[in-house]
């Protein structure tokens, strides 16, 4: 029986506790469907929510809101500072409410944990307190753009910066388990990121991770190019850590950059977006409707959200752990991985 | 003394030949500032300009336009299409227009190459017709970007997908000389492209590099984020040339994929953007306004120039070559490079 408690790290990111706070209450007040590109429910039983934090704050908070819905409290005595080292943070700060989720899954109190915190702590912490899922050699950061309205997830996006071939074979698998389970992809297209489509290309890590998943059950479509993430050739977008990384802080940087040149053109013709028009061009390239990010092959479902996530985030991400706990993405992974009889 | 004359690949890209000569036909008739971003001159002198390709369309186009107008000529039979894999269509097509421009730089006819063709077939061309300059053990591709209006030089693009730590430090050497003379930028602040600021971030490579960079005599700034790439921290990005490849390829598309998202918002309130500002947006994402990608550390100057260019674009890259062979960029290379007394 897996737990089915959400344990959240109402300390972490940088509007906390504040947004973490009413992003839970977000969750249990509004069970509409949720308006974001996965169209899923962002409802979730209060009973389910653990939020883990300094306990005399959370509960002033929730007063101030007209009181508690029936989530339950752990206190946590420590925060982790976003500019924290993660290493010498997680040593120095035992109490902290990052560690408070990590324990309350290891205890099975929990069955996932969701923070808007320090990601390197978060991942550290996650990694070393849970451990790995049968068969799964490392762990990786999933990240779920809806870019063109087609949800793509890219993973490693960090955690793994020089990963080995059986590494990214076991990433395709795992990305895939996610996209089916959660996002309703049957059949999930599997793309290895390279500098060419031939199978030959790249670096000798990816020619042999090509190798593994052209003879995987995997639905591999080839090597894909950077241009490839927003071409809906694929629904699963494997990398290493490292690109992973500069990759993601590119795109949001760049969005970013390219909304500044565009609201400048525009004031400068006397024209501005309308209120719905930003919000449609932000959902696109923002993943924040997705909830953040997973880390996925850990024993145990972890959400690591945008430090500068707001509450309607706190909420989507709140909802992933939730959809992932309950189309137990874990066990399918355990099982796709496990040596075929 | 250094050759002066460019020799320009007539047959390359998917517009060639028209494109090409159309190009060189800009450069010696329009001898006012060039409108790109760099604020540098595209006048060329006629007979600085070389033209590769078929001595027959070439003449019939040059016929078409009003006549010759100085080019000189040197005829190519063969093409190297922009679909061919570039080492075999180098050893099948050893009259292409590519092996032509090579040829020509590498009798001292001319000192430049440009070329909007088969990307891998003018790299391979050029490093294996010309060699390396003195000193320099692995020639890197450097891209200029216009981004918010200041240039940044990433490099490598593509050119080494697994460089040495040797190699990334010879790529900021010659990358802050091409800035310094091209660009005019003093002291130019040299980036290293990681996963995080902290020195001991990164692959064991990366770490060896930034002691390598720290030790240079180079204004080396540090580690920088994907996101650093647009926020004016250095003049120079160095990376290995996998990721500089994704990178490039990712904010091609995804420039593109923006302003199809915010021309349909805006097209859905009835708004939409004029003809000047689409061009200023262009010019900010877009590498064409300086002309192209540069092939650093082989011995003569090569531009390489995106498939898609325009007449105006290779304009720019034309332009580009004689700037970086007036400025004797190659000469300060060696020289930078050479080791101290």
């Amino acid at each position: 029986m897996t737990a089915l408690e959400i344990a959240l790290d109402v300390m972490g990111g940088d509007a906390a506790p504040r947004a973490t706070i009413d992003g839970a209450l977000a969750c249990v007040r509004h069970p509409e469907p949720a308006n974001d590109a996965s169209g899923s429910q962002a409802h979730i039983a209060p009973e389910r929510i653990r939020l883990v934090g300094d306990a005399e704050q959370i509960e002033a908070l929730l007063a101030e809101r007209g009181g508690n819905p029936g989530f339950t409290i752990q206190h946590a005595s420590q925060v982790v500072e976003m500019g924290d080292a993660p290493a010498a943070a997680l040593r120095k700060k035992p109490d902290s409410s990052i560690a408070g989720c990590v324990k309350a899954v290891k205890s099975g109190a929990a069955g996932a944990l969701v923070s808007m915190g320090n990601t390197g702590a978060c991942v550290g912490a996650a990694t070393l307190g849970l451990g790995t899922l049968e068969g799964v050699r490392r762990p990786g950061i999933a990240v779920t753009l809806a870019l063109a309205g087609t949800p793509v997830t890219l993973l490693d996006m960090g955690a793994n910066i020089a990963p080995k071939p059986e590494h990214l074979a076991q990433y395709a698998a795992m990305g895939g388990v996610y996209m089916r389970a959660c996002l309703n992809v049957e059949e999930p297209r599997v793309g290895l990121l390279n500098v060419g489509e031939e199978p030959g290309k790249g670096t000798d890590v990816l020619k042999e991770a090509h190798g593994l998943l052209s003879s995987s059950n995997l639905n591999f479509v080839g090597n894909v190019e950077g241009g490839d993430v927003f071409a809906n050739v694929c629904d699963v977008v494997v990398t290493d850590g490292f690109t992973g990384n500069v990759v993601l802080k590119l795109l949001e940087h760049f969005a970013g950059f390219m909304m500044g040149l565009v609201t400048k053109e525009l004031a400068a013709t006397g024209t501005s977006f309308g209120h719905d028009s930003l919000k449609n061009i932000h959902r696109a390239i923002d993943y924040s409707s997705y909830g953040g990010a997973l880390l996925l092959g850990v024993n145990g479902i972890v959400v690591i959200g945008h430090g500068r996530s707001d509450s309607k985030a706190v909420a989507n991400a709140i909802a992933l752990a939730g959809r992932a706990l309950d189309a137990r993405v874990n066990a399918l992974i355990e099982a796709g991985l496990a040596p075929r009889a």
